[in-house]
């Protein structure tokens, strides 16, 4: 291992991170229980939807025939019949000259084709006026117009919406074949790493990165395991990744600040498998570890949190959502730049921005520090190619 | 209740459902179980952190002074006393002419302001020659730069974020006062409404706006009790929403089609308690209902699954994001409308788009379909004061 790594472009590290993504199997589950999870399958309409002829207004339900040249002056004069009651069969059959109430939703009659809206009717007693012509087809929805039987209803890949979920009641379906959500196993390295609950002695650190990741992983969908802290030491970090490789369909490793432990992490990596790619032209995230013990996938991420989270969003979620067989969920918006950002060329800079008054604006300080993580909203990414933005630029901000 | 409802414009309405938001209590949990949870609280460092002066890169802890002028020519000679270890107080003190090897993270040896990075310094054996002359607290972290003790780390009302969870156990809280998550009832009403796994007999639809109002409350960090089906009898509906309203801190009845049903629900909920709002402009979801039994609100959805959405998205969610005392969550993109949007003055318009090529696409259907809600990505909001978009407009859509 040497001093300064062999960096790949992100776009390479990224493809390579899709390459070996894992292969995650399919379950069924309630529809209840389906919210943001991803179809496995298609999902076909089992029958036709509505399943009969509706109405999708309240009005009159007639032949159209009978209305042409309708108007205010010279109201077509038809017979009423009686009533289409919600969710009953019709009472009757519409001929010519007649027509029945029918509410939106109402099953339209035989012989009917089209509806009047009561707004352009007008009721005499038994008589109804109608003052305005209507085309055949007018305000009904044919049995199979929403879905014919067998058509796709939703694609597999497809990550449910609570909307979703309503169309597919309204289907019939009430469960669905989605991916099992990836076992993501956390292990965090360092000597200097303590728990969370612990006091800071001089030197320590507490233990962020296992928090950050497993808050991640369910962010994106997975379960996750943590392993726990792990000294510096081989011997210790060897056997307890066999054993995440073993059990989940993705393993994180959250390096130490230092090189030395980093170095360790590619080291038991590159022994009990294969490291792909150590280092990436990426700011912040540059010593990032992507490589794979058997058939799992097992990533090295820089100690620092603000790191970790730049390569998670950038190099796992795309191997995330490779997994899913679904698109990365993340939220962009354009804005105006209100100040400078400058960069290297030939790495790819992340940059914290806070957004404020519709305005992107940077937020720079020390790259130890974490208060620059809790102020700001998202990233803006400088490409390799460039050497930064400009104030006034429109820039894109890929929000936290 | 009158045939036309009595439309109050949008922002009437979402300021009326503010009004009437529910207090929800405030519980602890742990930072794993956090995740999009809402801080109650604003939560401050128990320590200062990093609670050490602590070195951002790998290095040599030296006294600034020491380096002043140093050049590639003219470098600062040193002598090296040895290595500071990660995780370990200091072994020395830096004295003028000595300097420390210090990891990225590691704890400045007293008598040390600055760090001289190894990309600009030489070994010779006892000796390092540093080429570049560091200014007193470079590349050093003051042990209270990133949080004083005290100082708010997050604030009340902040969503939290992976990150969030990371900083948060960088400062030793395991544990976070957040909101309570609302509980949120659904009663679904019509004669015509089935259950989700009931075959279609001519006339009926299945329930699918429980499901939705489930979900769309999942997603909006609340649980969700949905109640069943209640025919269209006042005798049935007035006791389970007595029992919702005592159970819930917001309930939702989703309509029938037909307004016979719709004005049952606002009968009832007007003779429980109060109907504040009865018909908003907006379209769809013209005949919603916002009211209160007790001091529980109630808000009567359409019938129809994506007018039941839109009311969702533009009246509840602003009530929950209140009761939460957090932003609503929503993304937005701007994009590039590419047809026209016609629409009547006077209400505001939710058109349904898909985004194709980066353009925002209108997906036109007729009212009572569903796969126009699967066909599309989001909505472009028209105000009640314009009379749509044109083909060209730079709009904004909301994004499901």
């Amino acid at each position: 291992m040497s001093l300064f790594l062999e960096v790949v472009p992100v776009a390479e590290a990224v493809e390579v991170a899709r390459s070996i993504a894992p292969t995650v199997g399919t379950e069924e589950v309630g529809l209840e229980a389906a919210l943001h999870r991803v179809l496995a399958e298609d999902v076909a309409a089992g029958g036709d939807l509505p399943g009969f002829d509706r109405s999708v207004v309240d009005g009159y339900a007639v032949t159209a025939g009978d209305t042409t040249g309708a108007s205010e002056a010279l109201p077509a004069m038809l017979t009423l019949k009686g009533r289409v009651e919600m969710g009953q069969a019709p009472p009757g059959t519409v001929e010519s000259g007649t027509c029945w109430y029918i509410p939106t939703g109402g099953v339209m009659p035989p012989g009917a084709d089209a509806v009047a809206m009561v707004e352009y009717s007008e009721v005499l007693e038994d008589e109804v006026l109608v003052h305005r012509a209507v085309a055949p087809g007018e305000n009904v929805l044919a049995h199979d117009e929403d879905f014919a039987a067998g058509a796709v209803v939703l694609p597999a890949g497809r990550r449910l919406n609570p909307q979703d979920l309503g169309v597919l009641a309204s289907a019939g379906v009430t469960t669905v074949p989605v991916k099992k959500d990836p076992l993501v196993g956390i292990i965090s390295t360092g000597n200097e790493v303590v728990p969370a609950d612990a006091p800071l002695a001089p030197g320590r650190v507490r233990d962020a990165n296992s928090y950050l990741c497993a808050g991640f992983a369910r962010e994106h969908g997975c379960e996750a395991k943590r392993y726990g802290i792990v000294k510096d030491d081989p011997a210790i970090l060897r056997p307890l990744l066999l054993q995440a490789v073993e059990e989940c369909d993705l393993v994180l490793i959250s390096g130490g600040s230092s090189k030395d432990v980093r170095d360790m992490s590619a080291g038991v990596i590159g022994e009990l498998g294969t490291v792909l790619v150590h280092g990436i032209a990426l700011s912040p995230g540059k010593p990032t570890i992507i490589g794979r013990v058997g058939t799992t996938p097992v990533i090295g991420l820089p100690g620092h949190p603000g790191s970790a989270y730049i390569v998670l969003t950038t190099v796992v979620a795309p191997l995330l959502a490779l997994a899913a067989g679904a698109p990365v969920p993340e939220r962009r918006v354009r804005v105006r730049l209100a100040a400078n950002i400058p960069s290297a060329k030939g790495r790819e800079d992340h940059v914290r921005v806070r957004i404020e008054d519709g305005e992107a604006v940077p937020v720079f300080g020390k790259s130890g520090l974490l208060n620059t993580l809790v102020r700001s909203d998202g990233v803006v990414v400088v490409p390799a190619s460039r050497e930064g933005f400009e104030e006034g630029d429109d820039v894109e901000v890929v929000l936290w």
